[in-house]
């Protein structure tokens, strides 16, 4: 063992004993007749100490020698510190050094190995490596896996097995691309990766091993949007013989446990809320209840003037900012910018002014008066000092548009406290909805959800209306779960495939297996799936979750530390049987 | 919820109490005037009555109905059982039906859901969900299961961080064939799955994270044998700032926990062997230490007579067969053939039958006397009434040839006792090893292997005589682990590259990010790394590792179950600007 403890072991009640620590070079700080050197390792940083008086002139030349990021082990005896720093829990002592070995030596890292770093995103990923050496990388890392111990915990005591399914498989081009592996061995043959092992936990129901889950990485072949991986890690959990109830009350445990556990909050319960309900109150199916700022619609009140641009809205719907009174013109103006942006696309932004004596004053005054504006009031919940900010125009756009405005608001006014917790369950979503590219219905969430019962009638004569036992959970804004009640029949599940515009033939192609297996008694069953890089990343308190993964690859899929993708050898593709294409 | 119970959980103290179970039908027993079903689910078997008196007609009726494998939903009444079965935990209860829903029929299933089924092979793989129905199956992912949850509660006690490494990396034909996945946005590249993620977690040791492991997938698209996955799972393992004696320590403390927690057998320690003495006296570097066969060099003994194949070969070596004298004469020709088979490949066997009297009978008395074979019977410990089984050739091929023979014969005395576990570890194994076919040196564990200090010229003048800190964990005759102390300079590395015939160009190309890395600082560390799959099986007592893995590829790497590989649509290629060659 090149150490006797580690950098962050140390205190006042090892004074006087012998140690060998090991760790990297963090600072070196030359007086003179004496240098101190931060040595810093996974655990702390402890202080070493050489001077003129108590080391050998060798020794202190060493020392004088070591620069950032040398790797040393240094053998001396823990001493009381003159200056104590009551800021490290090592602050306490020193390591009066009698031997030093350089174990390697280092080049100057490209960027400082310290919290705030002054290198970039790029050449931060490039050096991976070096900046997982930083504590803010280091920590999310260690925070990643406590999460995930802590969730394989909880479920394993709760009865749920954790069983490893396939990583090559079959592709099935429903939903997002698939990224596939020739298969050498099979001519003309490729596997894919899976983008979720859902077939495969739902046979191992039908298998009966009705408490499923499985922390597990699922591949998609998607154009990246910032924040976007190729591979990433699901929590995916199924369970047989329950309702939607069940699944709830399951896995918003889980959920409880881990924000008691890893964020120290305790909460009792969850609540839950329509997908409809979302939408109208919030203008998303995910929306951060940390806050207010709640929708109010104001057709009824605000279409009977002559504002053609509100008469003509399919919606016209606001919001209240708390305080917003105080925003000048121009900031005003600014969120008017805001919305009209491409990447937010509303026409305009009508405000109204709560002044503090009762008094409205509105961008639309010349068509509505004080009792309209009063009226819009109570409907947003607006109170003297807030500002009530109005959007118009097709309902899902609008609300969508102004979902964005609130976040945006909520963000500058710090009401997004990242320490703060607010879980909630979307249920009731629509099993499909209507893609305008394809002109055809997809499956909202995937193909094997089940219809609320009673409603398979619907799917010919109104598809979009029907809804299906399909649930999200929501933390703090963002989707963190996903799942729902699957169908658990052949013919039920010919006649989804059907409407989803497969053929039969497509149909048994592609998912025979699993019809095959509903007629071999398929237990009722459903079940969830979290996305891990994003829990983590949120019950750290974080929007990014670039820093939670060890090795990310950058927005055009690539790993730029070991330069992946790269080509491969001649040969390499002869034997899959390949040709690129020119 | 569709059940109140599981069908493993009532016991007397239930009766009277209203309960409704959910599971497969077993089995009906129709006595007209009684029905009986043995509902089933993952827990056990409830029996369910209906009878004449006291069920309704209709009830009676549906249960009579009900086929093998439906899933019925049943309400009743917890009853005491007129005899009772005390074979199985519920065995002194039953349930009166009041109640029966047919959740999903079931076709009549292709093989029986026994314990033992008539099910061949290929049957049980292609409809698996159905054999995961069948206890022997579902038991052993249980059970993995179990082992993967203790590794990880060890792990993390011991200061682990488990941690995912990314499984589209760079394809790197060192050792076997990389499966490569085609890049859609990176034309004509390719990423490739991981053999493992060795250097991967060798970037963490330079990261700072000392104490690393992760379960997790691993990928080789090799020629499979019998019992081999293209996919696979390792407890991948590595730690900074150790030397082997702690690698040893932390991991044989993993394994000697795993043995207590999981088989109930408490081992004080693991021995230790050269990698040199373990072929010496049982001609393999995985010997089964459970029994003792151990083999005789006999050299000294055996070649001062006229028995020219002796006198020619380069090793003559026997083992005694415990009680082995009662083999008949056909029994031993029956081994003889079996050893020169071209699997085997030995050209003969002599033997030596060693009387109860003290005298001996060979089938070459007439090359050697009493005092010779006396001598032979020291060397390999030979016992009145053994046998002596003398190979003679090759030292590698001969010892190779001997140990085959020890462990059939182990296997037919029923000395291999699969609930007696018996690890070991191989120690001091070679660097490099010849490859006859390209002519040049491998790399015996991996390129990133350090050869043991001091041994360094040696590679230029003997580098078969090179020996590095690299270690095996044997359990039963099996490897189930290994590991080694890596190199972590970048002189050493390219040296090392350089002996493995890479140019420098290719070393840079393929792993200049590894010595890149050793630049900065890079620690001492070394790991090791589990095959999990295998671990799982020997653990549970078995050679087989199929019913380990949920859904096991067959022997050609096709999953039967969903039919992959498949062919992919011609636009999926065209995306990825491939074409398949005719």
């Amino acid at each position: 063992m090149y150490r006797s403890h580690t950098c962050g072991e140390l205190r006042e009640s090892h004074i006087g004993q012998s140690v060998t620590l090991a760790g990297w070079v963090q600072k070196v700080r030359d007086k003179g007749f004496v240098v101190w050197i931060d040595l810093r390792d996974r655990y702390g940083i402890t202080q070493l100490v050489f001077d003129q008086e108590r080391t050998s002139v060798e020794l202190l030349q060493q020392a004088r020698e070591a620069g950032r990021e040398f790797v040393l082990q240094v053998t001396g005896e823990v001493i009381e510190r003159a200056s104590k720093n009551p800021k490290i829990p090592t602050g306490g002592i020193e390591v009066l050094a009698t031997g030093l070995q350089v174990l390697n030596p280092s080049l100057t890292p490209p960027f400082t190995i310290e919290d705030q770093t002054d290198g970039g995103e790029e050449l931060r990923m490039k050096y991976r490596y070096l900046d997982i050496r930083r504590n803010p990388v280091k920590e999310k890392l260690i925070f990643r896996s406590r999460v995930a111990m802590e969730v394989r915990k909880y479920l394993s005591a709760q009865g749920f097995i954790e069983i490893e399914t396939p990583y090559l498989i079959k592709s099935t081009p429903e939903g997002a691309r698939d990224f596939v592996v020739p298969s050498r061995m099979n001519e003309g043959q490729f596997y894919a990766l899976p983008q979720s092992p859902q077939t495969f936990k739902q046979l191992l129901m039908v298998g009966g091993m009705d408490k499923y889950f499985q922390i597990v990485k699922c591949f998609r072949d998607e154009d990246l949007r910032a924040d976007r991986q190729p591979e990433f890690t699901q929590i995916d959990c199924e369970m047989a013989f329950v309702e939607q109830e069940d699944i709830l009350n399951a896995f918003g445990g889980l959920t409880l446990h881990l924000l008691e556990t890893i964020c120290g909050v305790h909460l009792e319960s969850i609540p839950r809320m329509t997908y409809d309900e979302a939408l109208r109150r919030y203008g998303s199916d995910k929306p951060d209840i940390r806050f207010g700022m709640e929708f109010g619609e104001l057709n009824e009140v605000a279409q009977h003037r002559d504002f053609s641009v509100f008469n003509q809205a399919q919606l016209v719907v606001g919001l209240a900012v708390p305080g917003g009174n105080r925003f000048t013109r121009k900031e005003i103006d600014t969120l008017t910018e805001w919305v009209k942006r491409p990447q937010v696309g509303a026409k305009g932004l009508v405000y109204v002014r709560c002044n503090e004596d009762g008094a409205f004053k509105s961008s639309v005054d010349k068509f509505y008066d004080q009792q309209d504006l009063a009226l819009w009031a109570a409907r947003t919940g607006a109170q003297k000092g807030d500002l009530i900010l109005v959007l118009s125009g097709e309902v899902d756009s609008t609300r969508a548009q102004l979902s964005m405005l609130r976040m945006k608001l909520a963000e500058e006014l710090g009401l997004r406290n990242p320490s703060e917790f607010a879980p909630l369950w979307v249920v009731d979503f629509p099993l499909l909805e209507f893609d305008p590219e394809s002109g055809r219905y997809h499956a909202m969430h995937h193909p094997f959800t089940a219809p609320k019962p009673g409603q398979m009638a619907l799917l010919d004569t109104d598809p979009a209306a029907v809804r299906a036992n399909a649930y999200d959970l929501v933390l703090n804004g963002n989707e963190i779960g996903g799942g729902s009640i699957r169908i658990h029949d052949r013919p039920t599940q010919e006649t989804m495939f059907r409407h989803l515009g497969f053929t039969a033939e497509q149909a048994r192609q592609q998912f025979g297996f699993l019809m095959d297996a509903f007629q071999y008694g398929a237990p009722p069953h459903g079940g969830i799936a979290f996305g891990l890089d994003r829990l983590v990343a949120i019950l750290g308190g974080q929007e990014s979750i670039r820093d939670f993964i060890a090795f990310p690859k950058n927005n055009s899929g690539r790993d730029v530390m070991i330069d992946a993708p790269a080509p491969i050898a001649q040969e390499q593709l002869d034997e899959l049987h390949l040709r690129l294409k020119e």
